[in-house]
């Protein structure tokens, strides 16, 4: 098999389909989404015999258990996908809105519009459900979509692609608007990240390694987070019931999650009085403590951090915790050592709370919340491809609007310019 | 000389100046814009007599009278820099705009901060103008730049810089905001392009040869635009007096510009009522007319025009003319040929402006208006970095809020996930 040849034609199908999605309107596209669902409730058998062999095939090739369990389509994680697929189908199409249509000194008026990306690519591992997230979240933007999965849930992505197939012509779509790629050969990666022209942005779904490589070769855009590295900074002018609710809920909310604190910084002059309780809480939940010099005097049980805890992700129950000298020291080290992902400072002062909102550089900054509230569900967007660490394009949780851009609309009366 | 590391050292003192400009405020980013106007208006012999020295070398290294005529820095262009200095500081300063708050079910408040996107590379070819124009921009933007000219214009850039410098120092900024690369050597463009994590996005400035040279090989962000082929389609039920003011000035209002009409599509009902005084009018003006067959056989004096004239941008007076059947016909080619930069339909039809609105997907689409109302002046963005046909990011005319992204903000009051 030619792949670079065969990814170039799913590419030139992807933007036939993608041609027509702009112009699919909303109530065609809420059916596609419904008859999907459809299709995958008829389908369950086949689609869970189909992860079986996958399944059985990952056990053959020695993959662990935390892969084994991500590639387990669980009938909650079956009745997951339909209720996405519905879910979607629920929020508001995006494409077509105009906003700020106002009249120029020229007399032409001019407004934005909202219109789809193109084609869009998605590139993940093991998890199978993500087949009918990225799908649903792109067809309901009105975008193409190449999906490739891991090699390891080859049959399980072909049985949902399938449902997909049939859902998209039962409503009088293209089939070609959702294309699963049907080779597991790496080399189909490296062209759909290089399909400059084709393919508009890809959004790399998984481990950090994947992230990296993706990133590092890919010459079209990419949507992506690499680390969540969160932290909560406890000010000296803090509520201190307030910050222990905080700083409870962001670590042991639950411990896989980009959006949990993994770094806790408290301010010298409340160190004392918020520690030890923290502590007793966190030992309470089994989370393992690593503190610098000055926790360690306040609180026992805590292990020595080496440098390299405060640049880690543990997505484990562990915490690093630095005592900090003010409000400066504590912008510095995020800025520094985090991964501009999501922040939170406790503070009564709306002095310091404008300063950490304005210099601390991620995606999300909180005063006095939880960093778990960053994401897609609590921020109303219903539902999200990922979240952006990034700059360019989107930041933070990205919904169906992170999936569209604006062009300019411009109305006249035969206008020319003087 | 060893570029890799001048170039990281150069990227790291940005990022440095990059975290200083995110919290300065407006008062003091106008306060460099009016001091670098300043010292360009008190430096003005010493600049004058360094580009004197590109003009000359230029002269003996053979250069065009194009490429001459770009390089030199007339009176009225060193007015048109300090003019545009004074006219970016008088703009609204986009950073640190909260937009769309509002209270979510858990309790939480939520909205978007727009902030700087950090370090912004410029690449450019010959004007020295550019220095100024975008030094200014990004500095208002709150974004550290590294400039980038030609070796053809490095005298100029150089003076221009130490205006810069001189400006900055005196409103208490950095000088390093903004820096200009002092070696001439290429390889400090391919580091520049690369430094992945150093710099946010880079804006190349100049012909289409530079600018797919970036493109194929940046792996940081890039806004960019490469072709202006745009099209104005005058539909079967359009105004002819409006097709024909739009149809004329939309191709002869200036020539060298990419929002110039490049094609016009006329539907067949209306071809032999509207193409012969069109083609009188483009011939007055000395405007070479290459057609299609239909066209031919409707006018005198059209040239046939090959296939290859309808991928073409001239930037120049020449139009390529073709009769169309119908709205999809124009919209095909529009999408197939264009370059996604401007389009325009002249009708009195609203459901034609409709379609022509949803299904052409350039960066700007027009209603009964010319296509070169197209930028940054004429859409009330103030000043211009480009005009990006890209769709991630930023389409379109690319003003101050094209160099920012947006962060979201949360209040709580000591809220916690549940």
């Amino acid at each position: 098999m030619d792949v670079a040849q065969y990814m170039r034609e799913l590419g030139q199908k992807a933007k036939r389909a993608a041609a027509v999605l702009a112009k699919t309107d909303t109530q065609q596209k809420n059916a596609a989404l419904d008859a999907i669902a459809e299709h995958m409730q008829a389908r369950r058998d086949a689609i869970m015999a189909a992860n079986q062999l996958d399944l059985d095939a990952g056990r053959d090739n020695g993959l662990d258990d935390a892969m084994l369990d991500r590639l387990a389509l669980t009938p909650a994680r079956f009745d997951g996908m339909i209720e996405g697929l519905l879910q979607v189908a629920s929020l508001p199409d995006p494409v077509g809105e105009i906003t700020d249509m106002a009249y120029r000194p020229s007399g032409i008026q001019l407004g934005k519009m909202r219109v789809p990306l193109g084609v869009i690519g998605i590139v993940y591992e093991s998890r199978p459900n993500v087949t009918i997230d990225a799908a649903s979240l792109c067809l309901k933007s009105g975008n193409a979509t190449i999906l490739r999965g891991g090699s390891e849930s080859i049959h399980s992505n072909r049985a949902i692609a399938e449902a997909i197939s049939a859902g998209l012509a039962a409503a009088g779509l293209p089939s070609e608007a959702v294309q699963v790629v049907e080779t597991t050969d790496r080399a189909a990666v490296g062209e759909l990240i290089t399909m400059n022209g084709t393919v508009d942005v890809v959004v790399p779904r998984g481990g950090k390694g994947l992230i990296e490589r993706i990133s590092k070769d890919a010459t079209v855009n990419v949507i992506k987070h690499l680390d969540g590295i969160c932290h909560v900074y406890i000010d000296a002018t803090a509520d201190l019931a307030k910050a222990h609710a905080v700083a409870v809920n962001a670590k042991t909310h639950r411990y896989g999650t980009c959006n949990t604190m993994e770094t806790l910084l408290v301010d010298a002059p409340v160190a004392e009085a918020a520690l030890p309780d923290l502590v007793k809480a966190y030992s309470e939940h089994g989370v393992e403590l690593r503190g610098c010099e000055r926790t360690r005097a306040l609180c026992d049980g805590v292990l020595a951090a080496s440098e390299e805890d405060w640049s880690t992700e543990y997505l484990a129950p562990i915490l690093s915790i630095k005592v900090v000298d003010g409000i400066d020291n504590a912008i510095d080290h995020i800025n520094h050592y985090g991964s501009h992902h999501t922040d939170a400072i406790i503070t009564e002062s709306v002095t310091l709370a404008r300063r950490f909102l304005r210099e601390v550089d991620s995606s999300s900054v909180m005063v006095n919340a939880s960093t778990r509230f960053a994401d897609g569900f609590e921020y109303g967007l219903g539902a999200e491809i990922g979240i952006s660490t990034d700059k360019i394009h989107v930041r933070g949780p990205v919904g169906l609007e992170g999936l569209t851009s604006q062009k300019y609309v411009v109305f006249g009366d035969g206008h020319i310019r003087q």
